[in-house]
């Protein structure tokens, strides 16, 4: 396939999530692990998972998470009293199996609706080195 | 300001950047220290800069650059010898200061042009804890 920009990036907001999987570090860690094996993508550091405390009436605390792929990412981050989980899956492949993503995102975290946004990034990647 | 949402993401893509500033770990640490400070975000991490090896014609190398947020985060890849970066700031306070955050951008790494996708985040983040 012609690769016409960088990359895709998707950015999944999910409601209705259980909060115990929400609140479960194990549960992140481990889709941190199995989400770049799902879709093909080389980590090349393990995923540090942050418990994150209460600080305000919005942030009555969770979770943080991030994976570093090769020059791309994965990151969570939970809000397990409000059911609440905010995503974001970055590759460098021109694009993204989108439905395999919701649908893991979905059922691990058990959410009950999600909103997506999708973005080609880097239209304009150089297809040479400049330097 | 009344919140209407979660958050606010930026993603920035820049071009034509100088090799030395993104081949330079320090320069991508130094950034994960600073934005924060000048966005007025709590950092919860360290910032975690990775090299990345150059793996076919289109990766390069580069570095890889990640911090937590207060339950956000900021993360930073370059391609050195393609003169690209591809950078997102996410926050979950209701807009950031899209101005500034490409500015810092431009001058830290001598960016020619950037590419912007501003993303409202969790349009229906609740107000108050579910559970």
């Amino acid at each position: 396939m012609k690769q016409t920009h960088f990359g895709a990036h998707l950015c999944l907001d999910g409601y209705g999530g259980s909060i115990s999987c929400l609140n479960s570090k194990d549960t992140i860690k481990n889709a941190l692990y199995e989400l770049p094996q799902i879709l093909g993508m080389e980590r090349i550091t393990r995923p540090k998972v942050k418990h994150c405390t209460p600080r305000n009436l919005k942030d009555s605390g969770g979770y943080s998470g991030f994976v570093i792929i090769a020059e791309s990412h994965i990151s969570i981050h939970t809000f397990s009293k409000k059911g609440f989980l905010t995503a974001d899956v970055y590759t460098c492949q021109s694009k993204l199996a989108k439905g395999k993503i919701i649908s893991y995102f979905k059922r691990t975290f058990c959410l009950k609706s999600v909103e997506i946004n999708y973005i080609k990034r880097g239209l304009s990647f150089p297809k040479q080195d400049l330097y």
